[in-house]
C-alpha cells in the first residue's frame, strides 16, 4: 500500500471527529491499526487528532514501526498506557473515542483511572470496521492476488488426494502451497473433514484417514500482502451416491442464487434469503446453521455480515463470501465458497476455481 | 487431556469463589475456556458457579461441543449475552466475576446494561492464568512433544538450506515439516529473517534471498494438541567474521547462565538479569530489547514473564522459554531460545537442538 493510501486514511477519520464530537479517536485494535499506519506489530495503539498521528508501541518494534509507518512514533518504555496518558494531557483531549468491541476492559478501566478531571473515554462503535468494508482499488488488488494464490494452491494440491490420506496431511499440502505461492499464512486454520466430521461447519483437521464413500470438506484462505482468501470446495472419495449428489445439487443452487443477488444496495438479509429460500425448497433450511458470507480484508471475519438477522446493505467495493452450506449429523456437511467483489450492477466473482464437486 | 482432567479444574475455580466473594466466574478467553472444559470453538462464554458449569455457545457448534466438553451447554439462538443474562437471573447470582484483560469492553458493558439491580459484575484478574502456569503431568507432555516435533522440523529442514533461498521459502518449508509430524499448525507466525532484517525481533519473512555472509535468525514454534513450543536457532551463511562470533558467544553465555540460574521459588527477575549481566559484560546489554523469556503452554505466551520488571517466582511444573537476544541496527541480531521445564532442583531442557551457530 503506498504511504499516502493510509495518510488520507488517518487524515478521513481526523476529519470525521468533529462531527462525533470528539477531539481524538484512540485505535487499540491490530488491524484497524494496520490500515490506518501501515505497522504490523502485535502490540501498538494510535492516538488520532484532527491535526496529529501518534503510534505508540515498546522498544521489540523500534525499527520496524519506522519502516512500516509514515506517523509519528512513541516508543514507550513502561506500559502504553502512562505514554498515551502523557499525551492526552499536552494535547488538552476532552473526548477520546475508545471501539468497545476492540479494547480489553482492563486497557479502558486503566486509561479512565488516569484521565484529567475534565476529560473522558466516549465509545465509538463500527466506525474504522465501516471505511474498511469499501476496499479501494490496490486493496481489491490484493485481495484478487491472495485469491489467485488459495485457488492456486487448491488446484496444486488436489491431484495428490487419495483414499486413505490423512486429513492433516492434506491440510499440510494445501498450506505449503500456499506458503510456496508467496502467502504470508493461512487466514484461519485450514479445515479438512472427512466423512461424518465434515458435518462440523468448523472442524478441525484430525490424523484419521480419507475414506473410501466419504464427503471431504475443504475450507481454506491465505493472508498475502496482508489481506484474506477465503474458499470452500468438496471432494468426494469414490462414487457419490443419490443422497450427496441431492444435497449437493441444493447447496450449489442455493450458492449460485446467493451470488445472483448480489449487488450494490441490496440488503445482506436479503443475500442470504435467497440461499435460505433455495434450500427450503429441498427441505434442508433447517441444516444451515450460519450466515451466508461475511466481509474480508485486513481479517478474515469483518463486516458486513450476511446473515439474516444483518441489517445492512451492500456496496460497490466490498468484498464479501458466500457460502451457504448444510450439516447433517451422521451424514456430512456441504459447504460451497467463493469470494465476490461487490460492483454497481452486480459482482465480480474473484474464485477462479470450479464448483464441481471433486471425485477422488 | 482426561475428561475428569478438566471437570478437577472447574471444581479448583468453583471452590475458590467463596473466598473471592463471587457467586460465579464468567470466562470469555478462548483458552481459558480451553483449559476449563476442553472447547476450541471461537465463541464461547462459560459461566462457573459453586455446583454448575454453563457453556454458551452458538449453533455452529452444536455438535462439536457436545463432542468436546463434559460441561453443561447451551447453544443460543442470537447473542450469548441474553442466554447469560437469563441464566444469571435463574440462578439468582449476585458478584459475578469477569477477566477485564480477557473481555472486550463491548461485552461487559453489554451484560451490565442487562444485570438485574443487585448484581454486578466483579473484575478478577490472573486467576485462571496462575492456574494454568502450573502444568500437570499430561500437559507437560504434550509441551514436550510439541517442543520434540517443532525441534525435528528444524533439523529436517536445515540441510536443504541454501543461500539464495527465500526467507518465506525456508518458512515454508519448516512450517510444512512441522505439519508433516502432527503438529496442528505454527504457534506463532514463523520468523525467518536474514542478514540486517535479523536486527527486527519480531521481523516476518520476506522475498529476500538469504545471501552470503548474513546471519539467518528462525524462530519458531508449533501448536500440538492445543500445546505451543518456541525455539530460537541462528545460521550463518558462508564464513562468519570476530563480530558474528563474538556475538554470538555473548548471546550463548547470557542464555546458559540464565538457564543455570532457573529453580523453582527463584524469581522471574533474578533468571533475567542473569542474562543481562553477561551481556553488560560484553557491552551489550543495551542491544537486548525484551524480556528473557515467557511461560507457554495453551497460549505461545502466557504467565510468568520473565523480564526486569517482573515480580512473580518460578515454581515446579512451570514451562518457560529462555531466549536472550541482541539487535544491532545494520549488523543483525542474534538470539537463542530453549524451552525449559522448572523442577524443585533447577530445570529441565525440553529442546533437544544443538545451539551450535549453524554454518550454511
Amino acid at each position: 500500500m503506498a504511504a499516502d493510501e493510509f495518510q488520507a486514511r488517518r487524515q478521513t477519520v481526523a476529519s470525521g471527529l468533529a462531527e462525533r464530537k470528539l477531539d481524538a479517536l484512540l485505535v487499540a485494535f491490530s488491524p484497524n491499526l494496520r490500515y490506518l499506519t501501515g505497522f504490523t506489530g502485535s502490540n501498538g495503539n494510535l492516538l488520532l487528532t484532527p491535526d496529529r498521528a501518534i503510534l505508540f508501541t515498546d522498544p521489540r518494534y523500534q525499527i520496524q514501526s519506522g519502516q512500516e509507518t509514515t506517523s509519528q512514533v512513541k516508543i514507550a518504555k513502561g506500559p502504553l498506557v502512562i505514554d498515551i496518558i502523557t499525551a492526552i494531557k499536552r494535547l488538552r483531549l476532552r473526548r477520546i473515542g475508545y471501539e468497545p468491541p476492540r479494547m480489553a476492559c482492563d486497557l479502558l478501566q486503566s486509561l479512565e483511572a488516569r484521565l484529567p478531571m475534565k476529560a473522558a473515554m466516549t465509545p465509538v462503535t463500527g466506525w474504522i470496521e465501516q471505511l474498511r468494508a469499501i476496499k479501494s482499488a490496490a486493496e481489491l488488488e490484493r485481495i484478487r492476488r491472495s485469491v489467485e494464490t488459495n485457488s492456486c494452491a487448491f488446484e496444486q494440491t488436489v491431484p495428490k488426494v487419495r483414499a486413505g490420506m490423512k486429513e492433516q496431511d492434506l491440510a499440510a499440502e494445501l498450506e505449503y502451497s500456499m506458503r510456496r505461492l508467496g502467502a504470508e499464512k493461512p487466514s484461519f486454520e485450514t479445515i479438512v473433514a472427512g466423512g461424518p466430521r465434515s458435518a462440523l461447519p468448523h472442524a478441525q483437521p484430525t490424523a484419521a484417514p480419507l475414506t473410501d464413500g466419504g464427503l471431504v470438506v475443504v475450507d481454506m484462505g491465505t493472508f498475502q500482502e496482508g489481506y484474506a482468501s477465503d474458499m470452500t470446495r468438496m471432494l468426494f472419495v469414490g462414487a457419490p451416491g443419490a443422497k450427496v449428489k441431492r444435497t449437493y445439487r441444493a447447496v450449489l443452487e442455493a450458492q449460485l442464487a446467493a451470488i445472483d443477488a448480489v449487488r450494490a444496495g441490496v440488503s445482506t438479509a436479503h443475500v442470504d434469503r435467497q440461499a435460505r429460500r433455495v434450500l427450503k425448497g429441498y427441505g434442508l433450511d433447517q441444516a444451515f446453521v450460519h450466515s451466508t458470507g461475511h466481509g474480508l480484508g485486513l481479517e478474515i471475519h469483518e463486516p458486513p455480515r450476511l446473515g439474516k438477522r444483518d441489517k445492512g446493505r451492500l456496496a460497490a467495493g466490498m468484498a464479501v463470501t458466500i457460502e451457504p452450506g448444510v450439516y447433517l449429523e451422521g451424514f456430512g456437511g456441504i459447504r460451497i465458497e467463493d469470494t465476490v467483489e461487490v460492483t454497481e450492477s452486480g459482482c465480480r466473482i474473484l474464485t477462479p476455481t470450479s464448483k464441481d464437486l471433486r471425485i477422488i
